[in-house]
């Protein structure tokens, strides 16, 4: 991002998880207060209709748009790692993506970066070969589409070295392990309840670019964008916490097109 | 089209329809005798992997690429009606399209076409509001793609209304009522087995604009594209017939990229 | 059913409907007042994980288990009229109606019927040939399975036809034709509202064989099950108004298993 | 099997692979000689239709019946690992069993096995957990239907402890490592692709119960049926030479239920 001095930082936001008559998330309660959305594109979640309706979402408050291709295992929620080969992942990801472009550009907007989902973002976060098949995809399609990924992963080095811009994501409610990966979710601690911490935490990365990690160590994180969610009011409350938090310390909140 | 006196024509073939470990087709037999292809676009029919190697089989052929998106029922190769309603029919028409886009730029190519499959074609051939869903889905998101679908179809009238260039498609092997619509299939001679008969009938749809129809009368139709198939070597022999036929006519075989 | 004078009647509910990461409906709140449940299998919602769980609830509760077997339409809920021929459709009752049994057997239960859902219900309701294709669908694996529909429709008669016993389902919430047709939704005055009104319907249908139809005529009804819904609070309250409902008037609340 | 002293085997085939339009192997040439059919059940391959057929099928060529249940990957064909729980394989064999048992019971027929496929056949060989989860959820439905699974793994470890009876899978064209799994496929000489040899090693293995390793060194293993392919006609005629080797050495060629 251009901000001087980290002065500024994206919240990011999973939306068009809904699927035919099931509704998942508070999509319009979270939108307002987020600065860019990872729109599910079909295959672990989201639908056409969805898509058309979150694209519209998106022009209304003028959030930033990105792809959030996932594993097709819809009956997973894309939450189920799958063996499949670096050519299976990036094909997977330019349909999606291709698809999602197609909705965007019939509401005026361009899409901004594409985020793998659930199980393919934990993979693609340490599998180089991965990695690199959904980078080439991506950037086959255009290259001036940033790869949103975990910050400090071989995501990001691949999508750098096949020439696109990327975006490293940060983890509010999420405890670190020393080395910069997150903690496995079955280990106690894994994930922040309270939110003043969650809060104090996205402030220090995102002003500070570090974070404390599990063990106390303070380690560096580039934090270009915060993660935050929308599923319930609580998750809700969490995201005006954390804005709330960000302006106090005076951190700009806005996406990579607002530059 | 651009030619004069109606001496070129297009010949248009479904491709891309295999899916996962199953083959259907013979894609590569059959591009080298054609000048536009229909591509599946994972619903009905293909995959993304299929779909990156169609086209890739385009652009070495130097055919133009149309999306041929259908309904959403893999199990029935969306062949069977579904009642859907023209935002559904348009979303999915989007969705599909926006797919195929994505493989066709990573190719360096353009889509020249869409043209709906099976069901969704007939439906929409006979039903405006169906058929201006689809449209308008498609001038959504570019009016520069034509839309292909049954010489003298509400489909191609809601086209144009949607601001579209239209492609008006022929069968050679299939007969025709008095009002220009195929006769059913169920109907005897609805099918012309006869490859010299095709044949000729490719001959005068391109040359004349005119067909015979089951009842012997000779009625107007627009033949800017005539449909072959690829399924089988017979269906491949008669494509190379067809257009010897139309060669030792003089009728150019181009499509509506290369005027 | 045995009961004499039409002192008793089944409560059916629509249960299962739940999908992966996708929650519908609120199965464990309504299936204490009902007494017949119609498991989603698969095709238009439910899962094997989801399957496995409404047969422990369904156990846990002694409620009588039938399979709702619906058109492969996720995207769609099989709400969507399709077509497929009657053997398609026999197939695929075939299909969900096995899986469901092996979810019953292993937890010691028993299917007392199929209620085909949805688009798949109210086609078969009207299509003979359809009806039968499921009805005897059902009768070759077991013809001691219930066929529950619309009461007085053809779907009842083919499935009676089939050797099947039938169950003739009302609703006290729908609104009549004089022919014993339901309403069709779109039309003013098609749902009913008012929970105490519906409560009466079920009785006087439940307790008479009769209901009063949309233009004013009492018409006999068959009325072995009525219809209720667990989808929300309100829906909750409404079941549990009815079974005081028919509490009040003597009238006993049971299914087929239980006589 | 009660054969005395190895002097019979079963043969089995995967079948009924095709899918909606698809066609997959040749199911019709390869039935009449073969003793036990594995049926795809809508997961990986197969349809309601295509199950119905190939009960038919078994029905008039009084082969055996088993299920073939694998991942719900349509797209990768059951042959790419998932990762499930326990409880979501034991749900999804349990679903596709059921399935099959209806086509089954409408076709006076009655399960004799079910085998896992592709993935999940592989995993279940060495996953302990896992292959419980598999074995627990036939049992629940029925103890008298055999496990098949490869020879020695820990899947028919499983099945016995849950109370199932098992078939231990051979398989004539592949070389086996010298404790009895198979040679991985990536390596050289890992499938035998000379007929006769693959004859002679089912002779070996039907026989006397053992097979020469691909280091050359004779190991144990237990050959209650062997596994033969109908892909095409060479494999069919592989079929017909394991046969009349088996039959030259006396060696009776039948299935768990003609015993």
């Amino acid at each position: 991002m251009s901000c001087v001095n980290f002065s500024c930082v994206d919240l990011n936001c999973d939306l068009g998880e809904s699927f035919g008559a099931y509704t998942m998330g508070m999509d319009e309660a979270v939108v307002p207060h987020v600065t860019s959305i990872n729109v599910a594109c079909g295959y672990h979640a989201g639908d056409p209709l969805i898509m058309e309706k979150t694209m519209a979402l998106a022009a209304k408050y003028g959030v930033a748009v990105g792809a959030h291709p996932g594993f097709p295992d819809l009956l997973g929620f894309g939450r189920r790692p799958m063996t499949v080969t670096p050519e299976e992942a990036g094909a997977y990801v330019k349909y999606q993506l291709g698809a999602l472009m197609a909705f965007a550009k019939s509401h005026g907007l361009k899409l901004q970066h594409v985020k793998p989902h659930g199980a393919l973002y934990n993979m693609a976060a340490k599998d180089a070969k991965l990695a690199r098949g959904i980078a080439e995809a991506v950037a086959s399609v255009d290259t001036g589409i940033y790869l949103m990924g975990l910050a400090g992963s071989v995501m990001l080095e691949e999508a750098e070295k096949a020439g696109l811009p990327v975006i490293s994501e940060v983890f509010a409610d999420r405890a670190y392990n020393d080395d910069g990966s997150l903690v496995n979710r079955k280990i106690l601690g894994a994930v922040i309840h309270d939110g003043d911490e969650a809060a104090a935490r996205a402030v220090k990365m995102a002003k500070e670019n570090k974070v404390v990690s599990i063990n106390g160590k303070t380690i560096d994180i580039k934090a270009d964008s915060i993660c935050v969610h929308g599923d319930n009011g609580a998750a809700i409350e969490l995201v005006k916490k954390i804005r709330a938090s960000l302006a106090a310390e005076g951190i700009a909140v806005q996406n990579f097109q607002a530059q």
